[in-house]
């Protein structure tokens, strides 16, 4: 058994480190606690909800909390869900855990924890994370039993994130910048059969439009694959196609932002 | 029992990491070790007591070192302090500590640890976090004698901080800007009952004036009560009376600089 | 046993808790995770290097990973050493563990790790601290035999970094800024010795020069021996003399930059 935290909190408060304190006044001393990340881009869901889902395809089955919560405080519902594999996701019901439940067997079974017997009363306006998310976590991954901790939720009343939709035409791919990480790496809604559909395979030319800007690039293993300053185009490590400058920035280069529309082609 | 540990150190560099490796070579492996915060920013001794005494109200009863120490490696004592609840503190007698055990008991026993037996040898004269803290902190969360880990020492002897302290006059409150967190939220040292003789209830209007900024905010519950942009005045997750912008920075809105006073009352 | 990471990840994005999370799939519960320092300058070996170097005489006996790996995905050899003091170390072979291993007993034992049975499949080509040391490295902790985690090489065939050499004449030392934290004090590459052959004792005057930038300094043992914004020379935590300014930024005064050379003298 693991509990794990992500959230947009950051490191420069004590935010993170009270969820600790309250996760360890609840857990055996033999469950671990790890943090996935607290660099969420303050009260962006849809990254944390990208984050949270390739994270943990990599993490021991758990209960995995995760909190990137603009609603905090309002009527939007607080929810545990089972996942296929057997997972527990906790958080606001926005749509954060959607796509990972999506990616580890689906939403089995979900609860309501907005009034939940672990909470810790009284519960604040402005920060779930200690009052109720992390005391519920807790609570589960020592044993607690699912249903016990919510009232029954209809796994259809659960909010689900949408994703926008590449497209292939002209043999171009319109694809968007779905993640852009702390380098200024960017990561495309693209997969490895569309790069080959597109003719893009290891050492060819493409072209990157975002906007008005556009850069060749190389088609690559690995940044070390072109030299510095050079843009590449490459499988990232969770297996999306994306774009980086070696040693570089290439979000700043493309001035990528996020969701924009990224235009991949073969050079020439 | 558990071992916690709040500094300035920052993440940039390996401090945290060292005392971290240094308390796991004295700690049984059950015995966790939780970091509170480490972003106090540098030098700040009031910030970080702030921070220490919020915080371990939701952290299991322990040993707790703090570190915000500019006068490391002069004559300035280094101090552990068992509080009435039983927690014990460790770290420089600067005034880091005492808020903390006001609010846990009070100091019902105090050494001095500076030349304790658990120090590591020889003590640097810069990284006492090293070579004092964190040992004779883990030693005693090893279940090291209390007064054995240092020289009796009395508790009138102990360093203590005071607070500003703010003024109800002509139906508004003359309070401080005590802490300012990442986000650039302002806790003020008024608590619920001002804002109640105030007459600033839920759904009010509020003044809020600082230096010579003056604005307008709502009195709710959360962030999410007024639109984006906007300020509110909310009771925050420590039960301080704070001043935000809703997906904002209300330090910068207002000028607020540390200690500042900031002036509230209804509008109108 | 322990297992500690140092790497350049940072912590705006996941790759840190990944690691984690891998690690904790593979290790006892009882087996502690410890970061030494994940703010290592991007793809800076060097400092990576110093950093591991320093910290793991504080750290006890485990395995120990490091990650500064700019040709990450390339041919460079993945290894695991067995230091003579009986750490293992595992992290890319670009001379990033040299020092590490000087310090610890030297070089005892050798593997190429790159297709370690203990790896990830398939491993990406630019995440190996998840799919290659990572889990190497916990599988060790865990208790898995040495040789068996790669394919035996020999020691004189690992890569080591060579350091710039400091010099005394005419009465000064020339020097070079090995390391500059996070603060802006610049470790040189001289120690206790030099400093006593110089007479720059406690107490003494010294004149510090870099490039165009010359600055007056009081030698002392702590930051709080001079008045804020005064330039000190000191030992650093390390052992290392050192150039700090009291609460301000020694680096940015001198203008200094990784290894550049800084000359220090008797003042008058």
């Amino acid at each position: 058994m693991i509990l794990t935290l992500l959230t947009d909190y950051g490191h420069a408060d004590e935010f993170v480190g009270v969820c600790h304190a309250v996760a360890r006044g609840i857990l055996p001393p033999d469950v671990p606690v790890v943090d996935i990340s607290h660099g969420v881009p303050r009260h962006d869901v849809r990254h944390g909800a990208l984050t949270l889902r390739n994270a943990l395809a990599y993490a021991p089955v758990g209960v995995h909390v995760a909190v990137v919560d603009p609603q905090v405080g309002t009527e939007r519902r607080a929810v545990a869900v089972r996942c296929g594999d057997g997972r527990v996701l906790v958080g606001p019901d926005n749509g954060l855990l959607s796509l990972a439940w999506d990616r580890l067997g689906g939403a089995a079974e979900a609860i309501d924890v907005s009034r939940s017997r672990h909470r810790l009363e009284p519960v604040s306006a402005t920060f779930h994370g200690r009052d109720l998310f992390v005391p519920v976590a807790a609570h589960l991954a020592a044993g607690a039993e699912f249903r016990d901790a919510g009232e029954p939720l209809a796994i259809e009343e659960l909010q689900v994130l949408s994703l926008p939709e590449p497209r292939l035409e002209d043999g171009a791919a319109l694809a968007h910048a779905l993640l852009v990480d702390g380098y200024g790496n960017v990561s495309l809604d693209l997969g490895h059969e569309q790069m080959m559909a597109l003719g893009l395979t290891i050492g060819t030319r493409a072209e990157v439009t975002c906007g008005n800007c556009a850069a060749a690039a190389t088609v690559v293993q690995t940044f070390a694959d072109v030299p510095a300053g050079e843009m590449l185009v490459y499988e990232d490590a969770w297996g999306a196609v994306a774009v980086a400058v070696n040693r570089g920035d290439a979000a700043a280069a493309l001035g990528v932002t996020r969701d924009a529309e990224v235009r991949l082609a073969p050079a020439g």
